[in-house]
């Protein structure tokens, strides 16, 4: 098959963990017979520096051209007292509204050998498997803003449709995975909310065979970090899942390691590692490729239906930690450990 | 001294831990020499129960004339079904609106004797002695609501004012304790969180003692989980204190043992443990009242100034606990446990 890849590199560490994701992609490519087609781009601070605009459009250009985009990361002090419209994460916000990916997805699943770096203890978190589906493209974060002197404010608002495709969404993930679906609301306080929880209502007539529970944000903020098992898909809005999502990343202590995409109804999709851009270590060569890496099977999956792939890719990072290959973040201090490159060797070995 | 305190015993285990409380209270009184005088009303479920209204006129009138407020729990399946006006949280929300109780103080300690029921790791969640200061009596709880067949939306809307005094209130908390203020927002993406972030800007030259950081919700419901010693006292709006202190509540592994405090400028204050109604267990006399005679300390430190009195009580709590004596909650399944008249005894007793 033939795709075309626009790549972001983005600030930080992102451009080394998408060097590495990339020579991954590379030799997935040729062992399968896939033409993946790469053309690079900037965004957020490199793109600030550059063009005087997080997200140029010579970037959305580009990216229209494409059928799916994998991001490094964005943001750095640099450029952190910026004007709000000069400011990395911005190009971030843009990118998933212009191409309306409003399906964000956050895997969390437990490696076993990582778990000593997990806060939680290993009976809690060792077979946690969860998908948080966070609807990324409208609520709170899109809504009306405004500020006086002496007030501000911002709107939360929903429409039907909104909500109904990204809780068509969760459905047909949790149909592919365990066939569970939490979904999440602040219904005794929120309208939203209650509007939300009415359409899940509706919509699990069509799923039967999906098990469906509502639960208010403030519980699910507990059961995550005492009972993180319970979960399969937990769907939820934007300013929620933002929050939960990070909350959820941290359960099996391998947040360097955790990819994610957003996505939309076609099968474009942009995928990106779930770590930020860590400026304390770029340059260094250390950073962890794993979650890049763990993205671009995720891209594989949901962008272009190659399931084989993306699953070899997978277990190939799962045999090198098996096999105790870690990079600097997973070690304790002085313990040797593995440079990027050499890291993404073993991934390509196996 | 003469206190008048309205008791509001609410639904499902509230009337038994309440009822251990006002115990405690009582023996405090004798000891120091205090008048307490009790006055019962009704909230919540039991409310609508009676009188068709989660928070009575008559309710209302007798929390005016005392000088604070003892609250169970509210709420339970009977009345989940109801329509928004007739369902228990909503008279929470309308006796906080009320009487302006705008400041939610949930302190979250570890016991070192509970560290087993922590989903934390031992070394993780040891040290941690943090308070959660969430507004609550703005923000999107109380912002305007609208709703159409096919869109909801919820204000979000702080003024100056309603920040400067919850800013003040932590900066007060945290030069009472170890002189540390996270403010959480999300700056990145609200115009509300912007005001804050000025207003904790400006008003830090006022407290020039205090130590201030600004933090990211996402970023702190991470680091909640991963580091919770980092944080004294948290501050921050009403719908991200009502997740991240939930959140926070289960750090320790004692979330049946946490008491609150919602106060205002004056003394005047409500206070009520974390915990729900637990309506499975209603009844049996097994309940846990630790975080019920908790929120009496806290009354007596807040609303009275009755330090070495809710010292006296902190400390028995602690010493019950550490002689390894706990209700059902907090023992494995089978292991011989008291019930809450007998656990109140101990704390009474030392
Ligand atoms: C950078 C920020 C605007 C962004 C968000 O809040 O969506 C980030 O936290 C994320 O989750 O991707
Ligand atoms: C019952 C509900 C409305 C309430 C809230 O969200 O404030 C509760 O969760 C709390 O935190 O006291």
């Amino acid at each position: 098959m033939e795709k075309k890849i626009t790549v972001l590199p983005g600030d930080g560490i992102g451009p080394e963990v998408i060097a590495a994701a990339v020579r991954v992609l590379k030799v997935i490519g040729k062992r399968y017979n896939h033409d993946f087609q790469l053309a690079y781009a900037a965004i957020g601070g490199a793109a600030i520096d550059q063009f005087n605009n997080p997200l140029p459009e010579k970037t959305i250009e580009m990216c229209k051209e494409s059928d799916a985009i994998l991001l490094g990361a964005v943001g750095g002090p640099k450029w952190d007292n910026n004007p709000a419209e000069l400011r990395p994460e911005k190009g971030l916000l843009n990118i998933r509204k212009t191409f309306d990916l409003f399906a964000n997805l956050r895997p969390v699943k437990a490696f076993p050998s990582l778990l000593d770096a997990s806060p939680l203890k290993r009976e809690v978190a060792e077979n946690v498997d969860l998908m948080i589906v966070r609807e990324l493209t409208g609520g709170i974060y899109f809504g009306e803003k405004h500020r006086t002197e002496d007030e501000a404010s911002d709107l939360n608002v929903y429409s039907r449709q909104e909500i109904e495709r990204i809780v068509d969404k969760a459905f047909e993930l949790a149909k592919l995975r365990k066939g569970r679906l939490c979904s999440v609301d602040k219904a005794n306080v929120l309208e939203t909310s209650r509007l939300w929880r009415q359409i899940v209502e509706e919509k699990k007539e069509q799923y039967p065979e999906i098990a469906v529970e509502h639960n208010l944000v403030d519980s699910v903020a507990m059961k995550l970090i005492t009972n993180p098992e319970h979960y399969d898909v937990v769907v939820t809005d934007n300013m929620f899942g933002d929050i939960l999502s990070d909350e959820a990343s941290v359960i099996t202590g391998s947040l360097g390691v955790l990819p994610s995409a957003s996505i939309r109804s076609d099968h474009f999709g942009l995928y990106e590692p779930v770590h930020g851009s860590a400026p304390e270590i770029a340059g260094e060569g250390i950073a962890n490729p794993a979650a890049a890496i763990l993205s671009v099977a995720m891209m594989l999956r949901y962008s272009f239906g190659m399931t084989v792939e993306a699953e070899e890719i997978e277990k190939a990072v799962d045999d090198v930690f098996n096999d105790g290959c870690y990079t600097a973040d997973l070690v304790k201090n002085g313990e040797p450990s593995f440079t990027t490159d050499e890291w993404t060797d073993k991934v390509i070995a196996k």
